[in-house]
């Protein structure tokens, strides 16, 4: 009734490893579609100023991030809405003024499908984010803002994930009059990322053989580095099997905090903006229980005491630090898969698009 | 540099358990403040269509809840806000047809008292919904609702969180002019519940002892359980130093399940209603990596080849079933961390109020 354990090929995680790589690239391919998001940013605004986001997994987690940028940048109220509640228990809203953007690496999941559909039919305007613009998803959807991350093979999403991170900044840019800003900043930093890699590559190696007996770990993160610390912890689910837990720096003071000894480590997404201080408070109350710190993000070094260290460059426009700080995550999931004997590529019970309910 | 471990007392977990069994009598006491829901939700309808719930930690679990409650019974729009976004972030958005719900205990919970007086600044309709009408949060906000849970004295809350579910349902069932249906329902679920709770404690005192080497948990819902996956998990981290992780039948699927083995349990909790052949599929899936089935809710029996049942009565109204799911998760978090020698009443390294940011 068990799974059989696959066995790890000597090319195992060579494709995750080769995704993470591309994403400066990656990066770049998409701002050559600049135009397609400044056309529908343009209708957006006329659509209305709530903005529903629909997705699960890593587009989900990227949702998280579209709540920030929507919000510092736009204005505008975004909220990962309930697909559940709208496709299996049907709930009828008025959506007449949102603007609905769906996230699927694939556009064939189907609830998120399902989703669009009824939302379009009930008036709000509806946008396909997707890396396939003939999807079930895309044609769904009255307009489609291509991923252009390139096919992505590995069953845990790197790539792909990173671009929905700029395609969200992007069109919150553009709808706000801001897109050159951003895209020249999306620019940058996939610059910055291209320099880091070799090193951060380097370092989160070393940093995979004293987490190979790690079963438990948190990854904290605040403001938009919480969809970091999401899409951390669900990397090292996926691919390492290690039970991560994202959470704010808040939601661990509020009860998580208890259950912490020298045996659960700590990741700590760090940025330099208003959140630093209680990312900062977080670290220095973990430390009390004894747990191992990692601390991560643009400002990881402010981290007093933190076991180990793996700073990101910082991006001129601080909004897009999660571009980078993701990175060392994904790099570390990599590492410790292989470390464990596991292959990040194809995960046991696993495959690249989910199909389940 | 670490904390002391207290020395749990012969008493150790009184005041957690005698508050589960109250909870019966707090939701009949919640009942008679059901005039002061009316004229709120009178209120409420002039003010437009938009909630915003802002709480932490099992103040943000009932907010889950409240998505549904609000969305099912009114059709009404509703969405966990995020508090840093506002209030550390200093985003603005236009709340003038906003409903804002601060969800805290104490009412002293200093970033949701500072959202709240932000928010009524801005023109939304605030409302604070907390066992002290006397407190800050009560007087930043142009109306109270009282969760008349009597005073909550263990540091996980259990009472308090069955009444803000309790709340936030009669709220949205007098919005929806179905005020006396949700009334009516909660009256004979606290009845239920009331019939339940001693078999259930004898139920989840037997199971605590084969968990007590448990280190690492999932605790999926779906819809409206989906809320009460969150608070069990939590009151797991918080009372009994297990890391349970709540995810949705869904977001297992989308990669997480990857990390199950023998040795990581899976509390599925399955209700009667549309969602309970998603979980049904989790769960058979879940017992493919070998993993140990806990199958709780009111359609319990549903879930084939479970190890453990855990159901609960099933009220009348389907959408109250969180409120009678919920407490087998609560017992069992008593039971257990008695079994590993810690105190419920007192988890080290948290206090009642949390004042953290």
């Amino acid at each position: 009734m068990s799974l059989p354990e696959p066995v790890p090929s000597e090319h195992a995680g060579a494709r995750f490893l080769a995704e993470i790589r591309e994403q400066p690239a990656a990066l770049r391919r998409l701002l050559e579609h600049e135009g397609e998001f400044a056309r529908v940013a343009a209708a957006a605004r006329d659509g209305g100023s709530l903005v529903r986001f629909v997705g699960h997994g890593s587009s989900d987690n990227a949702a998280t991030y579209g709540v920030y940028a929507f919000g510092l940048l736009a204005g505008w109220t975004a909220l990962r809405d309930s697909i559940t509640l709208t496709v299996y228990y049907g709930a009828t809203f008025d959506v007449s003024r949102s603007i609905v953007l769906g996230l699927s690496q694939s556009g064939r999941t189907p609830d998120v499908v399902a989703y669009l559909e009824r939302a379009r039919a009930g008036g709000a305007f509806t946008v396909a984010v997707t890396n396939d613009p003939a999807s079930e998803m895309a044609r769904a959807a009255e307009a489609i803002l291509p991923l252009a991350a390139g096919d992505e093979l590995a069953v845990a999403a790197t790539k792909t994930y990173v671009n929905q991170l700029a395609a969200l900044a992007l069109l919150a840019g553009h709808i706000a009059g801001q897109g050159s800003r951003v895209s020249d900043g999306i620019r940058e930093a996939a610059d910055r990322l291209d320099e880091a890699l070799p090193s951060l590559e380097a370092e989160t190696q070393a940093l995979a053989i004293p987490f190979s007996y790690v079963g438990r770990m948190f990854v904290i993160g605040r403001g938009p580095e919480f969809a970091t610390a999401r899409e951390i912890a669900l990397k090292l689910l996926e691919t390492c099997r290690t039970a991560a837990a994202p959470l704010t720096a808040t939601d661990l003071a509020h009860g998580p905090m208890a259950v912490l000894d020298p045996l659960f480590p700590v990741w700590s997404i760090a940025s330099r903006d208003v959140s630093l201080s209680a990312v900062q408070d977080a670290a220095a109350r973990v430390k009390q229980f004894g747990s191992t710190v990692v601390a991560s993000g643009t400002a990881a070094r402010e981290i007093a005491g933190a076991d180990y260290y793996l700073p990101v460059p910082e991006p001129k426009l601080a909004l897009l630090s999660p571009l980078l700080s993701v990175v060392p995550g994904q790099l570390f999931a990599a590492a410790l898969a292989r470390a464990k004997g596991f292959d990040p590529d194809a995960p046991r019970g696993l495959t690249k698009v989910t199909l389940a309910r």
